[in-house]
């Protein structure tokens, strides 16, 4: 028997810390060392850090991305970005990603996930209806469909752009091919095979 | 300028989730995204047990583990447990991997880290005055210094080697070879020279 199986209270913790994703299981130990070891005064601020997140962070009604309640959504709300585009990342952190590069100035909006039967997700766990609306709106006139580069990515894409075919905007998605930095030798056959098809004039 | 710094209450989680070890900066935003999303109910729940292991969980003031405080240690005070023997280790994670090997039933004594000038942390910081008086009681007949390959964990092996001398007690470390399962083409020249220096009868 485990000697850890022994320890209720630590144990507790360990339960705490398995729902966060990404410790992964060598690593969980030491994040649990550093709890174990966190003074009082650190504890308890982490606490109400952790308690003012859930008073003041929101999901803007609109983009679905997270904003502080007691300002405007920073990217619907601000009159420099260009209305007439919407970037369509799965997650949040996607939208960081995009927003990173500074070469994108329009809107965006969040799903919170992919179409994912396996896993329960059908297209209502997703904020597709609330594009959709945003898409039928006169100013918009593009809608960029940047999810990940995999099997569910691709098929939340298609599901997307089919409804939105009768909406009268253009549908892009992101270039696809070799990223840059690469060294032929070492990028996969299907993206050189993609970068060949989708080839552009020099 | 990050979206990041104008969302404030998000940047003070952030700067909480950065005192934690091993969230690598990929990972760090996937973590924020699982505790922006957590609902009211279970971020409670989590400070709640934070709190909890604040208040029950203590240092063995013998060998430096974690214990509960209701409990009795579970290593120092197990009558099953040869005495005669304490084990080493930088910190209570390396306790619990040997504890694991099943191969051990002594004691243990937790160091609380490494001889490291450039950290700024010196013998006095660590529990090694405690290990020297536990070494000169009695029933101890051996000390196996368990500490990691490291430059920092053999030297600060041989300082307290150089201090338990005459201690009366038996000083051992861990054998170094080639690890159980490895092919030698690829184990690193200095494991195998130091293998075959430390070379055993068949």
């Amino acid at each position: 028997m485990d000697i850890i199986d022994k320890l209720p209270t630590i144990k507790k913790l360990i339960r705490q810390l398995q729902q966060v994703p990404f410790l992964a299981s060598k690593n969980m130990y030491k994040v649990l060392a550093h709890f174990l070891k966190l003074d009082q005064r650190k504890t308890e601020q982490l606490c109400a850090v952790l308690k003012e997140v859930k008073q003041e962070v929101v999901l803007c009604q609109h983009c679905f991305s997270w904003k502080e309640r007691a300002q405007q959504c920073l990217l619907c709300d601000d009159s420099n970005r260009d209305a007439s585009l919407i970037c369509v990342v799965e997650t949040w952190q996607d939208l960081l990603v995009v927003e990173r590069t500074e070469n994108y100035r329009g809107l965006y909006h969040v799903l919170g996930g992919v179409i994912c039967p396996l896993d329960g997700i059908g297209p209502n766990d997703l904020t597709i209806d609330s594009l959709l609306h945003r898409a039928a709106t006169k100013s918009v006139k593009e809608v960029i469909l940047a999810m990940n580069y995999t099997p569910e990515g691709e098929a939340t894409a298609a599901f997307i752009a089919r409804r939105l075919e009768d909406k009268g905007v253009l549908i892009s998605s992101l270039a696809k091919g070799v990223p840059i930095g690469s060294n032929l030798e070492f990028v996969d056959r299907l993206t050189i095979g993609k970068a060949i098809s989708d080839r552009k004039p020099f």
